[in-house]
């Protein structure tokens, strides 16, 4: 789709003059990913101001194939050092490329000495993760899939009566991975978190080989990955009749999460979207057992902008995707997480994960 | 494993003085987990000179429960701005800090610039990556693990007959990396390749639904992960008779293989194993079908140093994990690499891949 990359480079010029620049060295490859649809794993871009006719592309002899394929539409130099040979290339020609700016929250300070020796740069953090937090309807799709092959795999894997006693953490993350496969996804988004008992308790628990017992909590945190784009979602089950702590821990949690995705409207201060769950939380006595942010901007990264948390800055704005995912953790018995990935929209946002978060009893 | 953590911040202490810091703050995670064995996605580490008593480790709320498992025997502070609240600390206590390092070729410049507000920090890039050059026992072994597991995984893969026509490459992706993780892999220890027929002539290609067909090359590169360790093997299978050219190509690379294998002994010039099996392809006149380096350290990383490349300097000492990996690219009809992953050993080097080298016909 070299029409969307083109139209993503002519938003990203928008940006440059603000900036104090007139052209950009992008080095982080999501971001060039984004740029230019290239999938390898060594590229740099010079984004210039005026248009494509002098913008560059940079990867090494591995992916001349591939590059040509995937970045049919850009001037293409193949050089192993690929920031270094863009720079250098700009530092001969400084009438056609002026001022430069570059990627600083990614470029290392080493990285920063070596190429500052053959031209000034200034340092631009953020420009092309600004325009990333809000998706195009093509990195929607893209997501939509991702969650929805989380979302069948779930059901394939309760359907086949996956969660019983006996299983080990283990062997559910293998079960639940192999079924997001099934279901298109490319890969897990992250290494998936399975934790039964007191390791639910644990918000990022690695999954060992303890097996599920009756009267657990088992806590499910996965997601697939469709076209470079992540999902991500918790479900929380018990296995036989709940406590009534279980119950009541549960029910505090989904109604927090009821309360966070409530607040997902434009415009409304990110800060703003954590507090509202986290006042759920508070006002039942379990603040402290909810030591985590509320959720994060989901894309190219399983996690991006914006950042729910008491610290975040930011408004919403329509087309950010995001997770609401609160929990309350008890160190030693166990825990309750409740995790969607959503879409900002005008009005009420678009969930995308499906799974019920109705407490299921297994 | 405590002491083994230990031993390394102890060696890694015996580097500080020459590099002119009475500290240094370690914020590479494979570093952190090298150093203090802790696997989570948040933490920093700032190791004093003068002993573990003035060493701090910092990670989030989330890893309390994990950290204390896998960090006991280290101060821990809890903080989600972890490199940053422990230079804060460092600048509190200017007599017991002295000069602290900082790992240069990691940090951003952003990340430089908010941290050199608090304290003066001196570039002090690679010392850790230094000392993981060289493998110690407990590292060789989950190398040597990991590389059982991806070769267990070959041999069931075509006693079930896994390579025949009709199947997709992303379809045999799946299954090897399966059949890893049946053999005690965490993970892939990256994405695998499988390319078939003049895919093959792309060193890096991405499986797709490509069906295998008789006459094909089907080149496999693929590993596994365990303990956090990597492996990495390529091999390159005929589906039916070979022809002519793919007999030639096929033997050309195994022989320049070999000669990169003999070449790996103590004290060699990385850029000489390099040329010993490059020379052998350029010899046969196909010097420009082989675009990339020999090989590359692998350990925590799946690439690290040392790098086997025309331009690579250093040289290599016992205990250093490699790979060597020649290969032959016809672009538009297919291409052979052959890898395998080795440990640099007095003498002669011990192959930790034990897969077949010979042309297997399938």
């Amino acid at each position: 789709m070299p029409e969307t990359h083109g139209r993503r480079r002519a938003a990203l010029r928008g940006l440059l003059t603000g900036a104090g620049v007139e052209a950009l060295l992008v080095t982080d490859l999501l971001n060039i990913r984004y740029l230019t649809g290239f999938t390898g794993s060594n590229a740099a871009l010079l984004l210039h101001a005026g248009g494509d006719g002098e913008t560059l592309f940079c990867t090494d002899g591995r992916y001349t194939t591939q590059s040509a394929a995937e970045v049919p539409d850009l001037e293409t130099v193949v050089d192993r050092a690929s920031a270094a040979a863009l720079v250098a290339k700009a530092a001969k020609a400084p009438q056609t490329y002026g001022q430069l700016g570059f990627e600083s929250q990614h470029v290392s300070v080493e990285q920063y000495e070596a190429l500052r020796q053959e031209v000034p740069l200034k340092r631009t953090p953020g420009l092309v993760e600004k325009l990333r937090e809000v998706k195009d309807e093509a990195e929607i799709e893209a997501l939509r899939q991702a969650c929805a092959a989380a979302d069948r795999a779930l059901d394939d894997l309760l359907a086949a009566g996956g969660l019983r006693p006996g299983r080990t953490e283990l062997e559910i993350a293998r079960d639940l991975e192999n079924r997001m496969l099934e279901h298109g996804s490319a890969a897990p988004s992250f290494a998936s978190i399975i934790a039964a008992g007191a390791h639910s308790a644990i918000p990022h628990h690695q999954p060992t080989h303890a097996e599920l017992k009756r009267g657990d909590f088992v806590k499910l945190d996965f997601g697939a990955t469709v076209d470079g784009y992540h999902s991500d979602m918790t479900r929380t089950f018990v296995l036989g009749a709940p406590a009534d702590w279980q119950r009541e821990v549960y029910e505090l949690v989904h109604a927090a999460q009821a309360a966070g995705v409530d607040a997902v409207v434009p415009g409304t201060e990110v800060s703003d979207v954590d507090a509202a769950a986290r006042k759920v939380i508070a006002d039942a006595g379990h603040g402290e057992h909810f030591a985590h942010g509320l959720g994060h901007g989901v894309g190219l990264q399983i996690h991006e902008a914006p950042s729910f948390a008491a610290t975040g800055v930011g408004t919403l704005a329509a087309g950010m995707a995001v997770t609401v995912e609160p929990g309350v953790y008890l160190a030693g018995r166990g825990g309750v997480r409740i995790e969607d990935t959503l879409v900002v929209r005008a009005g009420e946002p678009e969930l995308l994960t499906l799974s019920t978060k109705n407490l299921v009893v297994v």
